[in-house]
């Protein structure tokens, strides 16, 4: 089988990094061994510098909703072009901790920003490159930011407003419904029944890879 | 007369910074004292993270071109909106060096980027707004770079090759040929020389908007 590009969307605590141990574990299960991890934004040194930038920002300036936009496009051609890519190319799994998909639900559905301008930037970025299977973890952010609130300090994506995270979501689940590469898992379950998702999903996907 | 946005701009070594404390000093003597400097990429908290980010990299990882322009940009739509458009409002004069003039220069110029991309990036952080004056000093690479050469450390850009600067300066030239609002100051003179031919310009300029 093919290695594979999967990514794991979905809002603040919605269980992203439980998520992606389980997914780890899983592919360890079928033998695949060769895999890498990234996360967005961030992933290589610059673009780590870069995600310090987007969600702290500095000495309280403001940062336009057009500047995060830039930002996070330029930590996402580094990341692909410089990680993603070649890992690919030489067989490599690779498990991404949020993509592209992120961008168009946060930047579009939460910021409001022009969808046209954003297809912009993601046709400059990525051209026809595209995740093989996404897994979106919905929740509705009642619950995920209650989650949340129980780490030590929030940052500034964090500390947005619950409707900017119910615009998120819903521009999520907008992008979600019809994608054949996107399956919806229910976050809302224990954690445990939300790793059982996973791993049904994953094992029937493999099995349609012939894997 | 109004307050004014006015730009220095050339490529490393044509003496932007000389430039730069004569024209405050030739602003002063027409008792313009309301200013603010600001340099690009950089001139806020935020942009000079990104400016240390794009001069130098990190860690010795490769700093996509992509990357770089959309950092610059982000830099720019922060300077703009955070300093030089409230300068302007509250009716202080700007002089800043280097402007959007620099990115064709040298993203389009020098590294061979699309001038349609640059372009669509340009009309989402500019739309309509430009400098009302752009002194662009003008000199050949190898005069230039022999300059720079006696600077302590060269920087990613500096550091690019004599060939990268014709490019850019042949695009700065083609851009500057027919703009009303730019004007060319042979920069292979002397100091002095220069300072004479700015304080010419100037003197004229200000007094064809009446002051």
């Amino acid at each position: 089988m093919k290695n594979q590009f999967i990514v794991i969307e979905g809002i603040e605590g919605a269980g992203k990094t439980t998520a992606h141990e389980a997914v780890i574990a899983i592919l360890h299960e079928h033998g695949i061994n060769n895999l890498i991890v990234t996360r967005e934004p961030g992933g290589t040194p610059l673009s780590e510098k870069l995600r310090i930038l987007i969600k702290h920002g500095v000495d309280g300036e403001t940062v336009t909703d057009k500047a995060e936009l830039l930002m996070l496009y330029a930590a996402r051609v580094q990341l692909l072009e410089n990680v993603i890519k070649p890992a690919l190319s030489r067989g490599d799994w690779v498990i991404g901790d949020r993509h592209d998909l992120s961008s168009l639900a946060y930047q579009v559905g939460g910021r409001g920003l022009d969808i046209k301008l954003v297809n912009t930037l993601r046709n400059m970025v990525l051209g026809d490159f595209r995740p093989d299977l996404t897994l979106y973890l919905d929740v509705k952010p009642e619950i995920s930011l209650q989650r949340i609130l129980t780490r030590s300090k929030l940052d500034r994506i964090e500390q947005e407003s619950l409707c900017f995270f119910e615009r998120v979501r819903n521009y999520y689940l907008s992008l979600v419904s019809g994608d054949s590469k996107i399956v919806i898992i229910d976050a809302q379950q224990s954690l445990y029944e939300v790793e059982l998702s996973l791993r049904k999903i994953l094992y029937n996907w493999l099995a349609g890879k012939h894997l």
